[in-house]
């Protein structure tokens, strides 16, 4: 397999982290700790001209001190000294260099401009590619290498190119809580040397990513060549865009952020987007739930559900959610009142779709998980969705056996079923106390027990709504 | 203060629980036990042919044998039993009854039906009002009576009637974790008698509710009496009203749920309902941040806000979001920008609204709560939101006293501010694992000081737009 463009950057032998240092609250710590911790196998060379050692590593203090050579540097000190830095960098033959360091053109400061200017000069001087300056950089769990605490650790094969570290960072923390696993997640900040284009290249050849995000203020190419782009991305794999500085006050933001002008090719984000084949989103939570959809699921059909759980109130609200929503949720077939019928259960005349959680007698046939079951095999139904928000209102001691009963349930329904399921697993706003409680730590334990046996599941049915209408018109797209 | 009508049934002097058991997997055993946590003062017999003694209480094996009067019966026990229970019930000077089974014309059959006008036609001869069948109750913190775990104990201003067992107590439950207290919550189910009218008339005059949240799936009187009464209700309170059963799922399904017609003046919802002043939402979730913003929050006068926390990515998007429902984030004033440079700040010529986290530097004047502070003396601005939701990339080891330093200064904003403050900390799908982890937990700790302090908070900015977009529309109704 040919290496595709910008390999070298995410398998380096070796790391110099400028500014590396003992000091916890230091950015340099971080940018170095990650690296041990996340298991790069290279050598780390920490360099910090008044320390010795750093984190059981023997510190440097320049790069033109450390033996042999280096492929990749990290910049965590103040941004004017990047200049002189790229200079003993070219000497140790350096292929990249991230830099950490912000207050550089964002600040709109002529000074800060002008030694962005220098760096890109002087990078290109000695062929040093440049991610940043004001990057948190990449998180390469194949190789080893992050730029945050609790990422998902495992490969996986989705990858995102981020123009924002704080929506990087969340989209690695909230993902890893859905069991989204991922390729490479870029945060390239201002966009000095490497920028969309080049990770377009990278991602559209990468052969580890499946599925591409992406998060943009600015464009750094024209809107033309964006669009063309994304649509060759879009050829190759699913692409999901979120752009940010939409409004007035966000574009104004964006140019403070990340020096960007996000109201530059304004009108290509309505329309010309979309037509390219990828799927526009508004904010980070939809690109999760996105990527849930398209990396945990089967291909959707269409948009009519078989659905159940929850008491009465919860399933017409839901049904009223879904259907608002452009879903349809056919009437139970008759075969399948007869089906129940046979089998004895008293609600086989009364039960419906949704299958309700709250007229379940105890001993009879009629299940939840049991009509979900039905409606899995019935050619009516395009996907199955089973609901775990219900908070029961009795029965409190025997909540926890009632509702992990339930969710064993839904999963052996999920692999034997023959159409796409998911769950429906309320999120809630605890406070402290309810960290001590069953009624709480329950969910989390259906959460935990559904990330196991691989069921995707989504917060609310607004929120799954948005995500699978998405992944049914991509589903529709490749036919 | 005259008695309202139905206080009757709120403050009953004893009640008498049918179907009351030691098993506590049984209803009846649920609906005796809740009277006794929650400090009901009366008289609490429990009625049951097979045992002595229920939860420390003499048992009764009929209601004739109760000693003495009998205000508010329980029945949980087979709805078929009901019309001898009415009988004996009228022998002991019962008032109302709350009929828990189900079962009832909810199922379509014919003699379930005929049973219901059986009862009916008996509680109008014996003048014993009914609530249900298939009805949770009602929760009436002053008077410790209620009908599921974990409701807000202490009494509060906000009334709720509700067709739906599941969507009241995921109401009690929900807005308990937000700091809401209740009146009175009335699940009403099949309201064979009891029916909105009823409440309507209830809670227009009751001086303890001064906010009132309705949902509903059929109406049992005309349209045009349902629209007077909101009318005659949004005159003296504001009004929150949910449909449900407002799609061809919905409708079909809220037949069998409580033996609803939903679509039965269907046109009203679009149009005539808002007309009357009252607010029509979709969601028990927007029930529950409705509640915050109409309850906790002192009138807001317009779409201005003042706003920060998060990193740079975190503002850009929420800044489009907010913006894209209709709210505007007029830039910093000069005023404060010369401010923050009397105060010595590197990054006042930087700094914006939204107040970016990202770019704050260790010692410097400028911190996202100082700048909204300054927010919130300006009469650029409306109302002022701190956000929460930032996982910081680096530092898990000093997140908690970053996190917490954080939100004690946004809790000082809010209380020395002029202008209504509330904070965005977001819900996240937690599993089990992440009960033991500091990261989570610091979150937890942010919402239960802010429930301390009485600061209203949203879990996310799309939710508090649309609740405090429904406020703003209320306060301006009301000049």
């Amino acid at each position: 397999m040919s290496e595709t463009l910008l390999d070298f950057m995410f398998h380096p032998r070796s790391i110099a982290v400028v500014g590396a240092s003992n000091n916890i609250e230091s950015h340099g710590h971080n940018h170095m700790n990650f690296q041990l911790t996340y298991g790069f196998k290279g050598e780390v060379y920490p360099i910090n001209p008044r320390q010795t050692e750093i984190l059981g590593r023997k510190a440097y203090p320049s790069l033109a001190d450390v033996p042999g050579d280096i492929d990749h540097v990290i910049i965590a000190v103040g941004i004017q000294n990047v200049p002189e830095i790229l200079s003993q960098a070219a000497g140790k033959g350096v292929r990249s260099m991230h830099i950490y360091s912000g207050r550089a053109s964002e600040t709109g400061r002529p000074e800060a401009i002008a030694l962005d200017q220098e760096i890109l000069k002087r990078a290109k001087q000695y062929g040093i590619r440049i991610l940043g300056p004001n990057a948190l950089g990449f998180f390469c769990p194949g190789s080893g290498i992050a730029f945050g605490y609790d990422f998902p650790e495992q490969p996986g094969h989705v990858g995102a190119m981020m123009q924002s570290g704080a929506n990087s960072t969340d989209l690695c923390h909230l993902a890893k809580l859905r069991g989204v696993k991922f390729s490479k997640v870029i945060s390239y900040g201002n966009a000095l040397d490497i920028n969309e284009v080049d990770l377009f290249e990278y991602f559209i050849d990468d052969p580890d990513t499946e599925l591409l995000l992406c998060y943009i203020e600015g464009l750094r190419c024209t809107p033309d060549k964006y669009l063309e782009l994304l649509r060759r991305a879009t050829a190759r794999k699913p692409v999901i865009v979120c752009h940010g500085g939409r409004t007035r006050a966000g574009t104004r933001f964006s140019a403070g952020h990340n020096a960007s002008r996000s109201d530059m090719g304004k009108d290509i984000w309505a329309g010309p987007v979309q037509e390219t084949g990828a799927s526009l989103i508004r904010t980070i939570d939809d690109m999760v739930d996105v990527t849930v959809a398209f990396s945990q699921l089967p291909p959707i059909k269409g948009f009519k559900l078989g659905t159940g759980g929850g008491g009465g109130g919860n399933c017409a609200l839901y049904s009223d959610e879904w259907e608002e929503n452009g879903f349809t949720l056919p009437p139970l077939p008759q075969e399948i009142r007869q089906e129940f019928k046979r089998r004895g259960s008293e609600a086989w005349d009364w039960m419906n779709n949704p299958a309700d959680y709250s007229i379940v007698a105890p001993g009879d046939a009629y299940t939840v998980p049991a009509a979900l079951a039905e409606m899995a095999k019935h050619p009516d139904y395009d996907f199955i969705v089973g609901y775990v928000g219900e908070d029961f209102p009795f029965k409190v001691e025997t909540l926890e056996k009632e509702i992990m009963t339930n969710a064993e349930e839904y999963i052996k329904v999920a692999k034997q079923s023959q159409k796409p399921f998911f769950a429906i697993v309320r999120d809630r706003s605890l406070g402290i106390r309810e960290f001590d409680s069953l009624r709480h730590k329950v969910y989390a334990r259906v959460r935990t027990r559904f990330l196991e046996e691989g069921i995707a599941f989504f917060p609310s049915v607004g929120q799954a709504a948005k995500a699978i209408k998405e992944y049914i018109g991509y589903c529709n797209k490749q036919k």
